[in-house]
């Protein structure tokens, strides 16, 4: 039997109310629903007043039997979601001995009393079950009570999704259904995201497998969730239909990262890597250094700030004023140059012009990558500039993509 | 007379309700409402459904008077929250010549015909206005009803905005009471944020200005509102109020940025700076080569990958056999090799361990921080783990930090 589960989201404070952050909770946690085969109604957004709070409450458990709130559970008097769950389920809160002792030992560890206010978060009401926060002060309430859930996790990200994964998502499993289910991502490049909704439309009439697009910087990412004990096979079917309408275009999956990929192809071969970016920033230096092992194959890179620092590290003056500096001829060079200064075996450049400036006669955007290795140079031009990404990743993956290409095609993949 | 209005923001579409994107258009429109003196009771999440649209929008309304609504604009069957809205007002949508005409002829410039279901985007009820959409199709809406008011604004973030700031806040200005509103904000470094909040607690007893705290990677940011005809007295007191709690630890207001106020003083100056960075990875080059005018000042920056490269570039390996690659004697040297490297009058380095890897003997997180002048090279340990920040962003910025310190010293500032 295959019971129907509803969920309501709620985000507790003030400060979301005043823009101060963004909530990256809700989202989170809705991405998260569907892994568990739970529908999301709705998500609501509430401030610290313990009537609104109470009111969001028992309007989402009109229509959902599990509520989950972030939020709201600091020592403050500002913090209300405890107060707010007691109210809606008729329960006095009254100190549990146990969170009590945690919480001194707690503040012991660090030399200091417990401040008085801080006794709250020892609270619970009798159908609540305390939800360990490894991270923080609070712990968390998964109450339970007539039928319907309420799962009440600390407001600071961090906190919030690993409590979400220890404590309340392995709760949420079993009261629900004892049904498998599965999911796997697809990750795909080249394709903008709305000829691939176009490519995909036949998958959106099927309830399971379920097809979420997610827009990422390396891509669209498909995440099929299939349920039943027939999820495996959906899933590998699903796989295979996509092999076909995708083809290379599938570059990843599940966890698999652009950067990861290529750091084990080269790790694997033995080879190394040098970068140098005039456009790009340090972004692609960065995403190819913060990489777990990257020390063994990447040496290094250089952000050019300027002409003059390409003429110094090796570009002829002579090919920058014949060609400009945004041009697939000093691409080539660049990349050239860069795997000799640092002995590498392959070298990546990006030749472009960042988003916030331009350079004259060239379109913005405008960018030039450009691969060198034994065998020569191979350069590409691209232009990303209608996405208006300022943290310049997309571009960055734009290079990473080409030198994968060239990879393959060197036979180095 | 101050009439009081209250806000409700409503987030419209199912990809918001799968996780497939984080809504930050409802977390922009909160921070400008307080800059209007409008006050916001709830923000709320709801999907392409038209019976919790116009349930959503009836129970906004209950409570508000201003409903800002984004998203559920574009030319589908599931884009339904004009069709709410409607039905809402009691209103029937029948198309207006006028914006088909604007429709046919911006498909028109694309060489394409209009599809049918983009007529849609033409509708118009007798109480709403249509709102210009410089980079969309689809206009939004203007109602007033009833004394009333709901702006329908598009879901891509970038028409939003724009819309926002031409047409919607506009509007809004010219209903509210005719009273003095201005802003500014303070931004703050080197201390925590609960310690901030401490330090302004006076200023949350008044609701005149009323203050928000906002945690940025940069720093805290203090934004007071001022109402009123002493709106700009106002502002100013708190100015000097926080000028004696922050003293120097003020670094910049409203839109100053950090690399913005380097480059300024380096630009002024005539001087020059380069880069080194391991463990920020590229950060840094990254904020100071996309600072507009950077070209005149920054030549430019290295990221190197390993140790390897570090000796290859002139950092003697028995120093760093010695010392350790994370310490202040290999910070220094570092500093100062790139300075002469590149042709600068100051070099900056980080010598660190990148927030996902770490060194053997060094606690996580350890970042050594030099900058390198003719008079000699200055060093710092900071230590930035435990914010976790996967950007590497705000570990950047406390290097610039460091740079600002020594650059007011050095009486370049």
């Amino acid at each position: 039997m295959d019971i129907h589960h509803r969920a309501e989201i709620i985000s507790v404070g003030n400060e979301l109310l005043r823009g101060e952050i963004t909530d990256t909770n809700a989202g989170f946690l809705a991405s998260q629903l569907p892994l568990l085969g739970i529908e999301l109604n709705r998500m609501t957004t509430a401030g610290d007043d313990i009537r609104q709070l109470r009111e969001t409450l028992e309007r989402a458990q009109e229509k959902a039997d599990i509520v989950l709130v972030t939020g709201g559970l600091g020592p403050t008097a500002d913090d209300l979601t405890r107060e707010a769950i007691a109210a809606v389920t008729g329960e006095e809160p009254t100190v549990d001995a146990a969170l009590e002792n945690n919480l001194r030992q707690l503040f012991g560890r660090m030399r200091q009393e417990m401040p008085p206010h801080n006794i709250k978060q020892a609270w619970l009401i009798p159908s609540a079950e305390a939800l360990d926060n490894p991270l923080g002060t609070a712990p968390g309430w998964w109450v339970r009570k007539n039928g319907k859930t309420i799962a009440a996790m600390p407001g600071p990200p961090r906190e919030m999704t690993i409590m979400w994964r220890n404590e309340v998502a392995p709760r949420l499993r079993k009261i629900l259904s004892k049904q498998v289910i599965l999911s796997r991502t697809f990750k795909t490049y080249g394709i903008p995201e709305a000829e691939v909704a176009e490519m995909v439309q036949s998958f959106f009439e099927s309830e399971n497998p379920s097809l979420g697009i997610y827009a990422h910087l390396d891509g669209i990412h498909l995440r099929f969730v299939a349920r039943g004990n027939d999820a495996g096979q959906l899933l590998r079917n699903a796989g295979e239909q996509l092999d076909e309408i995708f083809g290379s275009r599938i570059w990843g999956r599940d966890d698999d990262s652009l950067e990861g990929l290529i750091g084990g192809w080269l790790g694997k071969t033995g080879l190394t890597l040098a970068t140098i970016e005039d456009g790009t920033t340090g972004t692609i230096a960065n995403l190819l250094s913060t990489t777990p092992g990257s020390a063994r194959y990447y040496r290094g890179g250089l952000v050019t700030g300027s002409d003059a620092t390409k003429i110094a590290f090796g570009v002829p003056p002579e090919v920058i004023a014949t060609y400009g500096p945004v041009s697939p001829e000093v691409a080539g060079i660049m990349a050239a140059m860069i795997r000799e200064r640092f002995s590498a075996d392959i070298g990546l450049s990006t030749s472009g012009i960042s988003q916030k400036s331009t350079v004259k006669g060239e379109p913005p955007g405008l960018t030039y990558v450009g691969v060198s290795d034994a065998s020569g140079e191979k350069t590409w031009g691209h232009n990303f500039a209608r996405f208006r990404d300022p943290s310049g990743q997309r571009e960055a993956y734009g290079a990473l993509f080409r030198l994968r290409e060239r990879l393959i095609e060197l036979k180095i993949a």
